[in-house]
């Protein structure tokens, strides 16, 4: 008794009384469509004292923004809810906890997060959040080390990877990251003023070779379960807590991919800065958007390290330091990656608000550059900058 | 009506009546069981004027030549089937056609190619198959271009990735090429004489070190659909004529494991042969495997790139310059892989006759201790061997 129907309000609250696992469940009594997204439905669930208790989140067969025109897979709603469901298995305290998951109905039923607000908001408005940086690193550590080949039995692994097969979804990454700022495309959206800019890319080859490496890379490396998307508006912060939700883009891929898109958007921060705060407030938040990228590399390879000591599985990825190798190609790709964020979050259909919510025009156009450059310099150079310091350094050069 | 039996000799005539597309199918009389290998049945079925005229293959449950004791998945007949059968559509002229499968009965019925031999025993035999070596470069470009990112559309070769999971087979090759040559283990087999040369592969962490990144592309780089195990004995050759058979390994994996196994039994070959020949034809017979590797490569990389400049599809994959840099990695992959072969042929469970069969003790171990300096070298320094004529340069320097 579940095919598919649009869910309302009402749907919601009846849904979150049956599956949401609370005590007293007769206390719901509401629900708000809350969903900012672009392929979503979101409903808020409050009790009685008009406190938020639950979320249920549907998936829609369409591209919200864009309408039913642009239809989008179901099964958007499953890979979600698993890979979710996966990674809290690994890191329960920095994901969100799926409670229930229908398949016809594409909806999940999971723990409500109010007393958490999304990151980019607030690296947006200048708060700062001491911990976030190497929260994420450190699940970013565990999901990709134990869906890793260091961990699963090669039996498992390829089971998963079957099972997290993500056609379509990875198909939005595959033309957004690296076909559509590469090419004159009706999806693009960047100011006239950033004609020349856009069309250097375009003409650029050696830039281009690199990006069709990454997309190869993206294509065909299965080295672990991605969240797919672990931009900053896909994680919620609280002091001292983390947790990142909206995974259905997860697939196996490149385990740089992630911590790549992760680092791609503290940038895009330390781009719009200037235009965000304050001259001094934006010169230390900036400071403290380069201290983050190198607080969550360091978490992320010291804890993979570490998992990898304690937990490998496989006899010879064991080998005494093979876990160093293999994370030197992990940071490679992640600064490619993490250019291509860069590139295609300033020319491509989908922005951010770090620098779209600028109110100066000079101001914004200047940070768009900014973010061009940046991503362009990161995805040539990517395999010459050995460590997070000489990262930095090339950040403050192209600043 | 066909849930697992053993099939009988008189099955194979019966399936072979039935199911072998001849015009004169009543005239099939007989069958013969001619397996050599290790895993299955393979029954010639004869006319009454006692020609071979089809080929009935069956999977056993069990390893072979190890008994019972060693079950293995009737699922590699359906993955050996679907592999020949992709091959073939690519590459009718080079892979057996396969003309019938039951997947119940584990059962394939495809082309008699007793116009052929097996390409092993004639370079045993110091036979010259002047076009050998092209043909399976041109096989090799065929079926792993269009198996590849280049050419799939991306949802297909997702789909592809998934239904060519293999995972039991795909362990072997985990096991016997990247494990059990590196450490004790009762499957290793290799002379007393030998301990030391075998003992200095366990302690060398550099060397173990490689291996383990080329175990991990094995696992994760999901690149094109492999024949999995295209050594000398998995070729047939007549004049003019070459056709891959036996593609039980078949599975999406790193493109340079499939050229790097062949290139490597041609190396045990060039190992062997001042055991197998008189020295003259030995030393020509030597030039003559180098210049086949040479043919090889050349050829394969000659087609692959006409065919991605024809025939892909990927538009960021078709960046000029794109395909050299792709195979620059492949060719890498492959030197490293040509040194696992030589190796676990040596020292593992799995050998070669080439070597042997070489009847002077002394001569069979000073082949043997080559092929293990040789497979060492190159696994050591494949990522510094830019060209197959480097390759060549080095090959004689550890000869």
């Amino acid at each position: 008794m579940s095919h598919y129907r649009t869910f309302t309000a009402d749907d919601a609250v009846a849904w979150a009384k049956q599956h949401g696992g609370l005590a007293n469940p007769e206390k719901l009594t509401h629900a708000e469509e809350v969903g900012d997204g672009n392929l979503n439905l979101v409903f808020k669930v409050f009790d009685n004292e008009g406190i938020s208790r639950i979320i249920v989140k549907q998936a829609l067969p369409y591209v919200r923004c864009v309408g039913e025109s642009w239809p989008l897979t179901l099964d958007r709603a499953r890979l979600e809810a698993e890979t979710l469901i996966a990674h809290y298995q690994h890191c329960p305290q920095h994901t969100v906890n799926i409670l229930h998951f229908d398949q016809p109905l594409a909806v999940m039923v999971m723990e409500d997060l109010s007393s958490y607000r999304i990151w980019r908001g607030e690296l947006i408005r200048g708060e700062y959040y001491p911990q976030a940086a190497s929260q994420l690193g450190e699940y970013l550590a565990q999901v990709l080390f134990h869906t890793s080949d260091f961990y699963l039995h090669p039996h498992q692994k390829k089971a998963e990877v079957a099972r997290f097969i993500n056609p379509e979804m990875c198909e939005i990454t595959e033309d957004l990251f690296f076909n559509d700022p590469y090419c004159q495309h009706e999806r693009n959206n960047y100011p006239a003023a950033l004609e020349s800019d856009v069309a250097a890319l375009r003409e650029d080859n050696d830039l281009k070779l690199a990006v069709s490496a990454l997309k190869h890379r993206f294509f065909s490396h299965a080295e672990a379960l991605l969240h797919g998307d672990i931009h900053s508006g896909s994680i919620f912060v609280a002091e001292g807590r983390l947790k990142a939700i909206d995974a259905e883009f997860g697939f196996f891929g490149p385990a740089g991919f992630d911590p790549g898109t992760a680092i791609g958007n503290l940038l895009l921060n330390y781009c719009g800065l200037p235009g965000l705060l304050p001259l001094r407030e934006a010169a230390d938040a900036r400071e403290q958007r380069l201290a983050d990228i190198s607080e969550l590399w360091h978490t992320f390879t010291e804890r993979f390290q570490t998992l990898a000591r304690e937990k490998t599985r496989d006899q010879a990825l064991g080998c005494p330091g093979y876990t160093s190798q293999f994370l030197k190609k992990v940071w490679h790709d992640a600064i490619g990656y993490a250019g291509t964020e860069l590139i295609r979050r300033t020319v491509g259909l989908s922005h951010v608000a770090d620098i779209d919510t600028i109110t100066d025009d000079a101001m914004r156009l200047a940070c768009q550059r900014q973010a061009l450059a940046l991503g362009k310099a990161l995805i040539l150079i990517a395999d010459k900058i050995d460590n997070v310091e000489e990262f930095i350094a090339r950040v403050r050069q192209y600043s």
